[in-house]
């Protein structure tokens, strides 16, 4: 079986031009096949500020109305994805963007709540993995905005995390699977205070009793069960690194964030 | 040889939804090979006053400075391009939205000009239409949006027509490519006040002859050259006419429209 990396940003990459700019020359010189999703940054509640357009969070999800909806199609598929295209192009390597309605990749449903109405924002049904596989018999390199389609004409605003995992799944039936998970931190830390008091190593089994013994905690919650997920459903590994460590890890194999591994 | 047909729509019915829908329904109905090329309709100039950014125009040709092109690129590649795809995948068509830097398909320069800086406006160089024929191999319907990248990082605006007729003139080295080029009248007329006055066949040496009688003038002069242009450099056959009329052409062979062909 080949390798894959499947490698997901977030905000803290996407927001700051330098780090997005080291970030796409790193990536580049990655010369394994690779898909990147990226997140939204901050960029959609500017816009939305600028339009006079409110933004309402409720547990960290966008409530997304209509004029919300066209906000982050604009942001994620339009802005945020053709500069990253655009970028990694002019640094040789040859990417194309996706949203979760091309060519069909990512089914999904209105998010269903006993109380709250979120708008347009997909849970995923199904990923349809035949144009990533495509593209990269083509040498070409999918980069993934965090939208998905609910095949009646919608688009749905969706979890870039959630979308990664699903995608690293779905890809572990043809590939093994590196999830290269980044964030602002540079690993899983046993002192969220300190940056370098980074854990090497977890299995799956410790998954829990990190949560136990509360190192686990708030916004790393769904990350850890994205991560657990992911390892659950035919993943091979996990690694939550910092942005700045991907190509060292991949092209030096150095050690760097956290390695996630079922065993 | 196989066919393709090439299909350019543009503001009148991006700007309409009612007309959109129906559009997207009939461009659905077609079992030929396609390609659609969209415009950018009234949206862009309507986000940019909203965000204060004043819009400039020259010939036509919209002065692009960087936050005008992050305006175009939102609207465009963001917005436009996604709702068509995510309509036409819920009528059946399985679209993928594309731009110029996607797979590197249309590289452009910035335009040259002695008095005039246009910004980030871009004039062609080439196409690489090889992510275009892949995609058709596998029954998958290009939507492209009216963008191009300079390699060098930067996404350029590019005028939809230029676009279409590009990648109909590219497309003749493989296909038989007929080249519909939709607009807000029923063809070309004889007299621009009646609508149904139609010139039903044009070849190539009649159209310097309409231009001296003054049947093409102004706003058909450029689209006449782009015509003229497709002609000569491989396109068998320019079919100008409504976007209504699209379905009927193709899958009744009805007359609709003025056929334009070399000879």
């Amino acid at each position: 079986m080949k390798t894959i990396l499947v490698i997901k940003i977030g905000g803290n990459v996407i927001d700051d031009e330098n780090a997005l700019s080291a970030f796409i020359k790193d990536f580049s010189s990655i010369q394994q096949p690779k898909i990147l999703i990226h997140g939204g940054g901050k960029l959609a509640t500017q816009l939305s500020k600028q339009l006079n357009i409110e933004t309402k969070q409720i547990d960290g999800r966008r409530i997304t109305d209509e004029k919300t909806l066209d906000v982050v199609t604009m942001v994620y598929a339009g802005l945020i994805n053709k500069k990253i295209v655009a970028k990694l192009q002019s640094n040789n390597c040859n990417a194309l963007g996706l949203t979760g309605v091309d060519a069909n990749l990512i089914v999904a449903h209105k998010r269903i709540h006993p109380s709250i109405d979120f708008g347009f924002v997909g849970d995923i049904d199904n990923i349809n993995p035949e144009i990533i596989l495509e593209l990269l018999t083509k040498n070409i390199t999918p980069i993934i905005a965090p939208l998905s389609h609910d095949t009646k004409g919608n688009l749905l605003n969706t979890n870039a995390d959630t979308i990664a995992s699903s995608i690293a799944i779905e890809l572990s039936k043809s590939f093994k699977v590196t999830f290269i998970y980044c964030f602002e931190k540079n690993g899983l830390l046993n002192n969220v205070e300190d940056n370098n008091s980074i854990i090497r190593h977890v299995n799956i089994d410790e998954i829990e009793q990190l949560k136990e013994k509360q190192i686990v905690t708030d916004g790393m919650l769904p990350k850890i069960d994205n991560i657990s997920c992911a390892l659950k459903n035919g993943v091979e590994k996990v690694i939550l690194c910092n942005a700045q460590n991907v190509a060292q890890i991949i092209n030096e194999n150095a050690t760097f964030g956290t390695i996630f591994t079922i065993k």
